[in-house]
């Protein structure tokens, strides 16, 4: 496995590579990002373009993105964890890590921008004014950089997973964008790396979120349609807890707008504090007819 | 040559292609823009991708972009002369033409954008609000989806060199970018799909532009640095001989700010009215020591 800094270090390695998997994080990896990077290599080896079933070549960047950080988030405690992030890769059989540092990515202050449609600012977007902009932009750069043939996201972070996949196809990218499943711990917590600023109290209290969720999911498919009444419930319940919810959102899978009753491809999407931990989940359900 | 119309077609002629020279433009194509693909296919020769000095693939995009044209602007009546311009283009040795239709290239309308910073809203951005954005947005989508080696723009329209030449290196696309010299008619006026609309009297007024902009250099390099004073000399000048003129600016040319009298690689830029048709020209100059 090598590790590269630079994006002049990164087009020399890739250069000779054809078929290329991408995954990017901010690092602290955990079961659920090398998950992604399984699916990376399982995708390249059956691509249309991998004729001689070649293993390819796949390529986890490891930047925390000051971009889609708010001036109050948490961009400075990030967790940083390099050498464990490496070697992880490393064991996952991963090709190349590309760690750019700050200046190789903003060698002058970020000017042109990717503006989003209106999906940024509703839900996490509302919560973080220009943090899917500061997605959208980088995870450009970052696909111009290493020009991959399928890139891997996680489903956990879903509205980023709808802007990165709209953007792709509005602007053309010549990338295979893949949606991967949410890694869950064995009590239905969903994999993160904000995960670690948990209490060991707060950590058996945090898969309640799933469980929120779950049984949302349970009253839908029981064929309740009021959307804001279950929301609302959900929202009591968490709260009685101890839990600060920012959202819990019944919405169509595909734009993240309020359903009607008759819309039979849905997300419910929830962002909720527990202590100074914000956590994110959501479940996807298709309804029957 | 090869007439392709689709993004799929268009995908499948390049797949084999080693290194893409990329002229995009409007259509309605003059010596000028023959020139580009000319320029683009030396570059190819001399590219270092091109180990074995192959001719390489020369692209010509022909697309009328909605999406830069203002509301009131000509974009109905943007010259249309496709059947003329691809026989240019095969006298000229291009080998694909690509010509999307606006189904192919906004097949939904248009939501994500590239936002350039505040270089769209000066000069001819202050005159066509949405101008830059939509340039910058469309030719993001052309390379996607071409994918050149290197893309030829001409000069002419200065600030969009500008622009795009911006845009590629904030957004680290993998495009080398060659921004050609204005091509002229023998009296100096800049060629444009533009001067079709001149009647035979405005077509014999219409070099004065360029005639005011070379005197406002001569004034320059004969060391007068009093900006505005030469700016309001030459527009009220044309003023006098009936032009409507938008604006007559010199500026640095890596920025297009207001110089000091310091600055020394400088851009005069002038847009104006001749009757009903909006001209515009610039010319470069590098002060001495």
């Amino acid at each position: 496995m090598e590790i590269v800094h630079t994006v002049a270090e990164l087009r020399a390695r890739l250069k000779s590579e054809l078929i290329i998997g991408f995954v990017p994080t901010m690092g602290n990896l955990h079961a659920g990002h090398i998950d992604l990077t399984r699916i990376a290599r399982e995708h390249l080896l059956v691509h249309p373009f991998n004729l001689a079933a070649t293993p390819g070549c796949v390529v986890v960047s490891i930047f925390v993105n000051r971009l889609q950080f708010g001036p109050k988030e948490d961009f400075g405690s990030y967790p940083r964890t390099f050498a464990d992030d490496t070697g992880k890769c490393r064991a996952a059989g991963v090709d190349v890590v590309f760690a750019p540092t700050e200046a190789e990515m903003y060698p002058v202050p970020q000017h042109y921008l990717v503006e989003p449609p209106a999906i940024q600012h509703i839900l996490d977007g509302a919560m973080r004014p220009g943090h899917f902009r500061g997605v959208a932009t980088v995870v450009l750069k970052l696909f111009n950089m290493v020009q991959p043939t399928v890139a891997v996201f996680g489903k956990k972070d879903y509205q980023q997973c709808r802007v990165l996949d709209n953007m792709v196809q509005q602007l053309n990218l010549p990338i295979q964008m893949v949606l991967a499943n949410t890694v869950r711990a064995e009590d239905g917590l969903a994999l993160s790396s904000r995960n670690g600023y948990l209490s060991a109290a707060e950590r058996l209290e945090a898969p309640q979120l799933f469980a929120a969720l779950s049984k949302l999911k349970g009253n839908l498919i029981a064929g309740e349609r009021n959307f804001a009444a279950m929301e609302a419930d959900v929202t009591a319940a968490l709260q009685e807890r101890g839990w600060k919810p920012d959202y819990i959102a019944v919405r169509r899978s595909d734009d993240l707008l309020e359903p009607s009753a008759a819309d039979k491809k849905l997300v419910i999407l929830a962002a909720a504090r527990l202590g100074a931990t914000r956590l994110i989940d959501n479940l996807e359900l298709m309804l029957g007819e």
